[in-house]
Order: structure tokens, then C-alpha cells, then sequence
């Protein structure tokens, strides 16, 4: 096998630990000597050990002499074990291929430099842009505190999220409706706007894929929420800009208002952060997705497309940006498609 | 080889073809004997020879007990050559296996009827599917009179085709432009609808691909182009409702008026029927998009979507459909999806 082989093997191995490490990144390891793996091991969840732990554990005497190929820069600070980079010392490996530099400023550079050192060989970026990828999520949080958001959103090939008359079960088949609950079970929060709970009435839980679910915002400025709203619940957070009492089975955060009277969603991302929310998906609807866009707030799409038309009098996805000219437009970088199911999925990076 | 490449390669030769044989349909033929290929041949343009022809003149006296594949059934008429029943005859063939048998009333299984009568072993249905698809043009022309008509539109991510200062230059990126110039390649006729040549004055001719230049019919219900309008000269068609009469440089077809007092489509594709324009490309703007779709006369789509999000006050892709309810919206079936540079292409065909 190919070097490139080994750290490909431990990408995968990180993803395990999709959507259940938060707020630690996702972390995969393999031990290898004379070319054959023979230590494996994830990061499973928070306060769990660390996947080069379990994979040099897995190699045992092993380990002595071996190469370690890890998807992120070994630790050097305490946590449910010892420091990462001391167990490597101590098993006696001989090099370690690191993919990436942990942005977390408490590791940053720290544990390649406590390993060279020590004199064990370290070579960091093979597969890096994989490697960053994976933890995108991880990556914005532990640098700014703040969550990563994605912008979830379900349209019509003419850029409708529902008729006229505001049905929108289903634009997308059983397929994507599949996976966007398995993007839920990767994200920390779900959020959407009043008006959604209002028309839609949803659960925003994980049900058509297996995993966990995640908590529930709903962007509620006035709290009007009604008290038998299906979201409410454990797990429930009603964000709201109102002073108002009410008794409600949901966490509140009463949280400043912008100059329109709304909740300010840069403060309600503070917030977020605060509590270790990494990730939120946003899910709707016109009025939320418009606010996010228009204060240059979303980190990530994911665009499902149903193949169906409505024509205009459908309400679009994004309501007026003040964009006038083509160069002022938003744009996509990075752009990834993929079929699911009978819907087109358009995935990537506003570059605002 | 598997009987199935045989065919495959003759699909391959007969869309060598591509935008140049209209009215008549892409056709491909291949001459097997011992299972080596000896003669090969595709039809080229209308008043060429036909691909059996070709191919068994290629394949000259090993033509005698060969096999020959050929994607559509054999003619049975006279054309620039004797009917290819009588030259596979005559050759000596053994067998044929024929894709797909050919709409066109005047030949529609009697090819193969009389080709079984001579003793030819037939078979029909290798790569049907594909056979057919290839010729949707020619198939439904065959059958209708009438043209095959394309929707081409390229649009925002939120189903925009321009800002609201009519700004669309451009959405996609130059790789999905040149895609375009070659799609106008393999069509008889493009077509825009009056305020697309107000606004953007285009000259619609093949210029970043190679190929033909299609004819331009101009949907111009009062006949109020400018006289310097780029699109007009040789070639150009202007379709209106209008009696008046200008000196301009095009040919004016003068159509009968809906109840909205604009040109009636559906003339309008009699008429082009009538003089051979077995396809169009409409290429926008929103109302001529609306006013096909309404009408149900759209047979494919070719939506191209650059990945820019422009916001609702952008002009929408199409108007209102009178669709209120989810299950009255149009859907695209047997959708396709592919990366165009930086743009996404859904293709894929109404059912309406």
C-alpha cells in the first residue's frame, strides 16, 4: 500500500465518529508496521479516548517501532486520557503522518513540536484538504466559538419552497427527505423560523435516519409560539427577542433584537457557541434564510432540488437581498452535485 | 465482443450525425463477420447515403453472411440511394439485428417485414432504449409534424435568470456557454421571445462550439423589432401576430393570435413543422418559458444552473403557472444530471 492508502483508511475510520464527537473534531489513526496495519482506532465521542490511544492500544507491543498515520494533530493537553502525543512517545513509534495541524489554539503546532522533540519523525499534510474537510465543523468552532452554519433548503428547479397556498410536503422524494435526516443526526441544532412552526408544525427530529437528534431552535422574536407546537419538547430552544413569561416546555434564550425588533442572529450565534452548539442547520424558511444570507452568516449549502416546477407564484427560497448587479450576486465555490434519489443535491461555499 | 458493443458502436457512429441530418433521423450501421467489424458507416446529412449503405460498401464481399447492426430500422423507400432492404439483400447479409424499428409511418416495420420475407434472420431490440432516445427528435417529428421542442434556460441556484436590472450576463460560467453554442448546433431553429432581443440583443448562432448555425425565430406578436436588431439577416424568422408590413431583413411568418391577442404557439409549431423544423430551442426570457409551459408544449428540458444566488427580486425563471396545489406542479421525469464547468445541467422531460 501507498502511504496516501494508510491515511485514506484513517479518514475513513474518523468519519465513524460523524455527528457523535461534537464538540471534539472527528479523529481516525492506524498503526502500521513492515506495511501491514496493525492498530486501528476513532474517536467515538466527547470523553471517549482518542483514536491514537485506541489504535496504538490495538497494536500493542506492536506499536514499538511502528509508523502512526493520524487524521489531526495529537493532543498535547489532558483529557479523558493522558495527552495523545505522550502515549505515542511512549509506545516507542517511530514516525507519525499527521494530516492536518489542530486549529484548536491550545494544540496548534504544540503536538507535532512536543513529538519531533522527542525525536520520533513527524510528516504533516498528507491528505490535508481531505483532512480539514472532515472537520470543517470543528475547525470554524474551535477558532471563533461560534457554530458553523449550513443552509439547508428544499426547491423547486425554479427556486420554490412551496405553492402558493404554502404546501411543500414533499418537493423532494423519500430519498432526500432520508438524508436530510441524517444531516441532522451530523449537526448539533436544527433551527427554524416561527412562520415554519406556524404552516409546518414539524418534529426537526432524526427519524428516517438512524443517529442521534439533534436540539431544536426556533427563531420565535415575539414569542408566539403556539404551547402544543410539535417541536417543544426536551431539547427544545425557543430563541426569542421578547421580555414575555410564559410557561412552555422549552429552554428560552432571550437574546438582543436587531434594529428591525428580531432576535439578532449574530448574538443568537454567540449564544449558541457559548454552549458548546458547534454545528446549526438551518431549515427555514424564507424569511430565516434571507436574514442568514443577508448578514453573510451561512458557512455551507446544501441545496436539494426536487425535479418539479411551481412557477412564481411559489414562495422562493431567498427573499430580497438588495443584490442588483450579476457582480453583487452571491456566489458558490467549491460546488459538489450529487444525485439522491430523484432530486438533484448542489452542496458548497458561499464566498460572500 | 457481446452482440451489445456491436450495437453500441453503431449508436456511437450514427451520433456522428448530430445536428446535421435533420429532417431525417441518426443512423449507424455495422458489418460483422466472424466477429470482426469489416464495414462501418453512418448517415451524414439529408441527400447522403444511408448508414447500411455505407457500411456494406465498406465492408465490400465480406459483406456476403455477415451480420449487420443497425440502430434503426432499415428504409424501405427511395431516397438519394435504393431503398437499404434491398441493398442488404442484394449483399448477401445473413442477419440483422435492428435497434429499434422506425416510427416514420411510410416505414414502420416493413423494413423488416420485407427483409424476413427475403429470408433475413432478423432481430429487434439490442439497445432499443438508447436507439430511441437518440432519435427523440426525428421520432416525434415523424409522428406530429411537429418540432420537438427543447427548453433551454440557465438560472440561479434561487431559480432567477437575471437581477432586476436585467443583468444575466452571465449566470453560468463560459464552459456551460460553450454548451449551449453546441446545443443551438444540433437543433433546426432556436427561439426568444421579443423582450430578450430588447433587452440583450443576441445574435444566437453557434460561435463558441462548432457546427451549424440554427435558424432564429423571433416570437414578435406586433412586430416591433429593431430594424438593427443583431439577430435578424439570413436565417432569421420573425413570427408575429401583426399584419403590418416592414422592410426587414428576415422571413416574417404571419400566425394566427391567441385570446391574449399574442401569437399563437401552437401555430407556430405547425408552421415550422410544415417547413421541416423538426426542433427548437427556446431560449427564454421568462414569458416565452411561461408560455410553453402553460401550454404544455415543452418535450425536454436543459436547465442550466449557476451556482449565484440572486434573491427574489431577481426576474424569475418562470411566471405564474396557475399551479396552486403540489400535485398540479409539473414534473420532470427521467432527470439527468451532470457538471458543466462550474454550472450544474438537470436535463430531463415533463409529464405534464
Amino acid at each position: 500500500m501507498e502511504l496516501i492508502h494508510y491515511m485514506r483508511y484513517a479518514l475513513t475510520l474518523a468519519k465513524k465518529g460523524k455527528g457523535t464527537t461534537s464538540p471534539n473534531p472527528m479523529v481516525g489513526a492506524v498503526v502500521v508496521k513492515n506495511r501491514r496495519i496493525v492498530g486501528k482506532g476513532y474517536h467515538k465521542r466527547k470523553g471517549k479516548p482518542h483514536a491514537e490511544y485506541i489504535a496504538i492500544e490495538d497494536a500493542g507491543s506492536l506499536a514499538r517501532g511502528a509508523t502512526l498515520f493520524v487524521t489531526l494533530e495529537p493532543c498535547v493537553h489532558f483529557g479523558a486520557t493522558s495527552p495523545c502525543v505522550d502515549t505515542i512517545i511512549k509506545a516507542g513509534i517511530k514516525k507519525v503522518f499527521v494530516a492536518t495541524i489542530d486549529p484548536n489554539p491550545i494544540v496548534n503546532g504544540k503536538g507535532v513540536k512536543k513529538l519531533l522533540d522527542a525525536g520520533v519523525d513527524v510528516e504533516v499534510g498528507l491528505c490535508e484538504k481531505k483532512a480539514i474537510e472532515l472537520n470543517e465543523i470543528y475547525n470554524k468552532f474551535i477558532t471563533t466559538g461560534e457554530p458553523f452554519v449550513i443552509l439547508k433548503v428544499a426547491t423547486t428547479l425554479d427556486g420554490r419552497i412551496a405553492t402558493e397556498t404554502h404546501e411543500s410536503k414533499w418537493i423532494t422524494d423519500e430519498v432526500g427527505r432520508r438524508y436530510v435526516h441524517e444531516l441532522r443526526s451530523w449537526v448539533d441544532a436544527v433551527l427554524v423560523g416561527i412562520n415554519t412552526i406556524s404552516t409546518d408544525d414539524p418534529l426537526l427530529t432524526t427519524r428516517l435516519a438512524k443517529g442521534k437528534n439533534p436540539k431544536r431552535i426556533v427563531l420565535d422574536s415575539d414569542f408566539r409560539i403556539p404551547a402544543n407546537a410539535r417541536v417543544l419538547g426536551d431539547g427544545c430552544i425557543i430563541a426569542t427577542a421578547s421580555s414575555q413569561e410564559r410557561e412552555i416546555n422549552a429552554e428560552v434564550w432571550r437574546l438582543s433584537n436587531d434594529k428591525t425588533g428580531r432576535v439578532d442572529i449574530k448574538a443568537l450565534l454567540k449564544e449558541a457557541g457559548k454552549r458548546s452548539i458547534t454545528s446549526i442547520l438551518v431549515e427555514g424558511g424564507r424569511d430565516v434564510y434571507t436574514s442568514f444570507l443577508r448578514n453573510k452568516l451561512v458557512d455551507k449549502f446544501y441545496i436539494f432540488i426536487g425535479t418539479k416546477i411551481f412557477g412564481e407564484n411559489g414562495i422562493p427560497f431567498v427573499g430580497n437581498l438588495g443584490i442588483q448587479s450579476l457582480k453583487n450576486a452571491i456566489n458558490m465555490e467549491y460546488t459538489r452535485v450529487k444525485r439522491i434519489g430523484r432530486n438533484v443535491l448542489i452542496t458548497g461555499y458561499p464566498c460572500f
